[in-house]
């Protein structure tokens, strides 16, 4: 049985999608390596280099149904890669003389890397995807609650009122930004390698560069400028793009953790029977996928700073450093793919409860449009004595219960500014939300970002 | 197909040990979970809270081959926690009522805490073994070649000459120390958790201390002064103590590596046919296993600051911190377990060159022990100035492939205080080879750490 | 003016506190290895490895007033390292033919380990203080409210009651075991490095070991075994013990923050008078202290990972890993003092609201003793029955605002087994305190931990 | 004295430059809080929300020199952030009533975050300049040694035959993509913060934005579509920035401590009298500056991942998260200037021996082209088999020191495909160079990347 959180029978469809884990798994990579042989096969015969006949019967072979897996780990075990015993298999396969040619100029790093890259191009697609459903429902809960009322909050504190709207347009602009990122980064990211031992295609002769060109065909990624052996910025940048999207995500379970408190209550998870219930507290209703999102997100970040890590690499073949890729990406791209699938739900569902909003913009009696009191008593005395007398009235101890409307209204130093009437329009929250419809408006008309 | 390296079929036996991998796998853990379900039905009947024959029943059925892994990992993910959906199954599994008083008092979290507290022991039993092994054969190593001159190497450059037990001492002290470390931490962190849904242990009214009392004896642990479900300081403690341990075998891997070079080769990893080959260069014997420790550790310190980040837990139960060492713990103790094995490995079929050590010695001709020139003139110059003239002499852009011997013989502010005798003596690497050899018997005698 | 948060004249005392910034400072830094080089004269003139009379001129010289900083500076960044530039001073500040004495046998890493070790020793010394401080103030806190009652909050939802005391005593419980960790690892980590270029102490003939007998005396510090220029698990257990003591402080960091919400309000940060105070909003008072807290937590900890990574040191001296250590070590020992002052501060003079404690847990009606009441049933039906009725009964919208009391007197399967009376009784948060206070006596009993 | 290695007197220009650290010095970060008050008064002066003398005044006194910094540090220590305090002294320093006027509006992070971006901002200058020297230097070296033979290495062992052109092309064909990097996010970070205590602008009533149009012409930064006091992608990008540079830089640092070994010596840093120069072995010249670059690039990646975890904020003003930021990026960006000045210096002063680059080539008796004559069996016999007759003379026993010529000519399985005469050309590590310099070609023209 598996060990690992991500293939745990238990436990991986809470930590990734099952779309995501595909992609890393055993079967696809080897499908990959397997398509990268076909594909240098293909090109090789274009430009001459192999018979055409072993290309043909070299594409035949590479499928993963044909491949002994028991045989393949136990030769990867003993050379401590896995191509050879993969290359030997597919030569054994191959009817005739065929198989001779197959892996004909490359190094095990070649399939490997552009193998990886395929991965990460599939899961870069499927995260676009996931990402664009993310948008779609942030979107919806942004122009759904353009005008609902509730308060901010700074250092956990009621600041002043917001919208929802507000609130959710900021991660919709945060989520496009997302967006924006991953269509810059693909091209720089979506590179095959082809390069032989040392990156010369010392092998080849003179045909290393049309069989490259033959592979930007073949393979659908770009071609190297340069053998990327050893140079691993394009690996690492998919794994930052990875911790950035995930931080977000993360920032999201946070506000949504804290909105889901027993005394809170302005938001929560979608319902399913059972979801989030506790063994002896029948009454609880825990933020689930918030605490995935969260425990993901914190295990992507230390993958980015390993990734960065497998950067430091020695001379054109690296002794360890590469390895730590092997270990990380799958790890992060699932964790990242199931952060985002979790994301997903919960926008999709999320429960949003106005009343509660309003009911606590109410709890302090007034005390959270202080600032627009402080405003308004500004223009006369400035700021900061107007916010020193308010900060004064707050933490008088008399006030108790009293709401910041009497307050003001009990000292000379404010009613020689402001009228009573004045006093109530300003002491009412829901006429301090100030531009956060116009924000909402501005991001929805998303030319930004 | 697994995605994990740790459980992927090619590459589990090389990030990770069986061993090792068993007992952070789903069925493991599923037992622990169930035996602790046993011996909490075990020690509430011991003190007439549940039935003696309810007890025996629950005991009957806690086994994992009784266990449907579809439905559980089903409801688990309704649920969102994996102990409710295993609790329902227990319970059918009982015949008569036994049923219902399974899981008596206790909430999720004691049954995870404890069940992982009951991996991280037998992890800590294999790993204890496993050091043992490593420093029995660092051990034999350090006897061999207690007085194998090499160079010593500082900055990469050859600094003076040691010997090859004298390096290999340094590690076997240092595998003491984790040693040392290991049984330290294990009563400090074997501790099981019940409590009840906040530690309070509520709804056993005033037998809960007993029911504890009885637990220490079915599980082996010990009891905790108070419950610890958001304090993790055990937990995190395992995982720095697993960065430690593979932070060192990290570096024997990279001195290894080192020592490999085509250029050095003083010592290389067990030769096993195929090992390490090329799929293009046939002449190389790559440092497979150090790569493997290396990306290992490195891995493993990153795990180390996400089980750090874990202890930033809210209240009584946590909001996602709890989750990140569900994704962390099996992937740190099987890569910390997969270096250690790698690491034995290595140790006990290590290749060592003595002669290529000699002719590296002797390929500076001499200058490797310009320190003990430079200490020779010390006593009658001061320490800075002989510094400063061997500084001069090999910088001397006159020296070309002259010897240390010739070019001190030159100078007369040299052999004004040497004798040509001296500097002959002076200049063999044979000669100064320190305290090396007392360090390793002291090492060896091993009172210390 | 400086840069890093630590220096910065606006943010230093803030990141960090005054003693334990004057332990990593230049002048403390450099006063210890000249405190190194005056043992090292006084142990060699010891073992007449040295004159008596070169050493008492050496000790008189080895003082930081006496340091040209700025030509140190310059040497060191011309030669790479901070200690040949230091020798040359002491080496012309002696009078006579002293100076040529100084540094005798000794390599640049015996100084900078050695004065790194004391350093370390002496924030070790003022953490032991600080913590003795958070402790004795973290007891009072526990005696305090040993029967304080509260809610207890599992996954942010209210769970079930607790005692405030039973909160703070597993801070305590916490605490102390890192006072234990502290303890069991100084001895181990207490220990100078004397070993000259590579470790042999080659340049001191046979009285090597004689001098390091001495310096034992010298210095305080324990004699090693053998050299550890690169074998760094003591510098990095020493990081990891601050990872852990960090990583509780942010827990409690969390809690208070969570607790000091608008919406909660049942404990906050000591009153200063415009401490947390907002430039636009007066009626908040922040957890400054809290966000402090948390932010050097979360330096600290990916600092306990760079420091695993300096372990991966090549050969006798490292090439690039031991520098890590110095930018490091002296931004998480300040960050973690800085930390502990900061909590120190927090709670000795935490205010707590037992009202507002008392007015959260009767908020929800008494759903939060919903456990005392399945609990109650499950003798009769079993606790996953008595789990569902009770989750059936929350979940069902027509309960309202209607109590918990009400709704199970109107259930014919509840008042089958429960008594009005019995209802009462069990839904009165006051009465389901389980074992808090006996918790709460156990750990001030403190036999454990 | 301070604390950090930054700041240091002793270690300052080893970690980082004077131009970068004086961007993140208290002084011009001040003054960047400065500039936006200026600022912020011109912008809220042009739409007449504010008078123009009062913003003349407010302009008028907003210099650094004017800010008595004492009083700002108790201030700030004081109320927790480090705005108010400032605001305090402008208030005072203005003539007049011009004072109220001045933060109008505005909340703290607004001043703090943007003055972060003026740092970021002058700090992409500071990097895009010395990348562009970087750049430069290295594109010096690849056209000088387009053609310059040495092994190539492969999980450290020679592998075939490159030139030294070759593998700094692969440097530059990076530090390319990293300038590209650097164009793109810059537009996307370098964006004002602006909003009010909940990013409503709720104070300026309806010339909210007319405001921040205004800011945009004042602060050469661009207007932000929505606050982002939580969003913090952008700062976090910024830090994945530098994350991925400095781990280019440290790869080319472990190259080139890997070739300045004593065993190796193909390159060295530029040569400075007493640089690297140990104080007991005087023959050795230490890569000073590669052990800083690889140390900083070391703690950078921490950085990294602190400044993710720095994303997870909460609600509208963050409870801790933001406060990781301040300690970080003064440090990240400090150490990545100085490990780019650090590079810079080597690359711009790099010794290359090319008379060792061939004699190492030589030093395997024609082994490094072994994958040439494979390949030169391959199309008579396969590559699989080829390899597997390379890979057995190779191992061999008999070998010994004979050239990979003589054993070729030995085999009768060899020399019915090849004749001598092939044989000899097949062997000559020159005349296997592959696509060394035309890939050199390719990468500078430069097209890609």
């Amino acid at each position: 049985m598996p060990t690992s959180a991500i293939d745990s029978l238990i436990f991986r469809d809470i930590f990734g999608s099952p779309a995501m884990r595909e992609i890393w798994s055993d079967q696809f990579r080897t499908q990959k390596y397997l398509d990268f042989e076909a594909a240098l096969a293909r090109a090789e015969a274009a430009v001459a280099l192999i018979p055409k006949e072993a290309a043909d019967e070299i594409v035949r072979v590479c499928k993963v149904e044909k491949i002994d897996f028991d045989r393949y780990a136990k030769e990867t075990l003993t050379i401590g890669y896995p191509v050879l015993g993969l290359v030997h298999q597919i030569a054994q396969l191959c009817r005739g003389d065929a198989g001779k040619y197959c892996h004909w100029g490359a190094t095990t790093q070649d399939i490997t890397d552009s193998g990886t890259i395929l991965q990460i191009k599939a899961s870069f697609d499927l995260i676009a995807r996931e990402l664009d459903r993310a948008i779609a429902a942030t979107e919806r809960l942004v122009r759904e609650h353009r005008s609902t009322p509730m308060p901010a909050r700074s250092n956990l504190q009621q600041a002043v009122p917001i919208t929802f709207g507000f609130k959710m347009a900021r991660l919709l602009a945060t989520l496009r930004r997302h967006r924006a990122r991953l269509i810059e980064i693909r091209p720089r990211i979506e590179v095959f390698e082809f390069g032989g031992a040392a990156g010369t295609l010392a092998t080849l002769g003179d045909k290393g560069l049309a069989v490259q060109e033959a592979l930007v065909r073949e393979l659908g990624l770009a071609q190297p400028d340069i053998a990327w052996h050893t140079e691993r910025d394009r690996i690492a940048e998919a794994g930052c793009f990875l911790g950035l999207l995930t931080g977000t995500l993360a920032k999201f379970a946070t506000d949504l953790k804290l909105m889901m408190q027993t005394e809170v209550g302005e938001a929560s998870e979608p319902y399913i029977a059972n979801r989030g219930s506790s063994s002896t507290m029948p009454q609880k209703r825990n933020p689930i996928s918030c605490c995935y999102i969260h425990a993901c997100a914190a295990a992507v970040r230390q993958g980015v700073a390993a990734l960065l890590d497998a950067m430091v690499e020695d001379h054109e073949r690296a002794t360890g450093p590469w390895e730590i890729e092997w270990i990380t990406l799958p790890d992060i791209f699932t964790l990242a793919g199931g952060a985002l699938a979790q994301a997903c739900f919960v926008l999709e569902g999320l429960n949003v409860d106005t009343g509660r909003m309003r009911a606590n913009l109410d709890a302090t009696h007034g005390m959270i449009v202080s600032e627009a009191v402080m405003m308004g008593l500004a223009p006369a005395m400035g700021q900061t004595k107007a916010h020193d007398i308010l900060y004064a009235i707050i933490h008088d101890p008399a006030t108790g219960d009293k709401s910041l409307e009497e307050m003001l209204l009990a000292r000379a130093d404010v009613t020689a500014d402001l009228s009573a009437a004045e006093i109530r329009r300003l002491t009412d929250p829901a006429n301090y939300l100030g531009l956060s419809e116009i924000m909402v408006d501005r991001v929805l008309a998303g030319t930004v970002g």
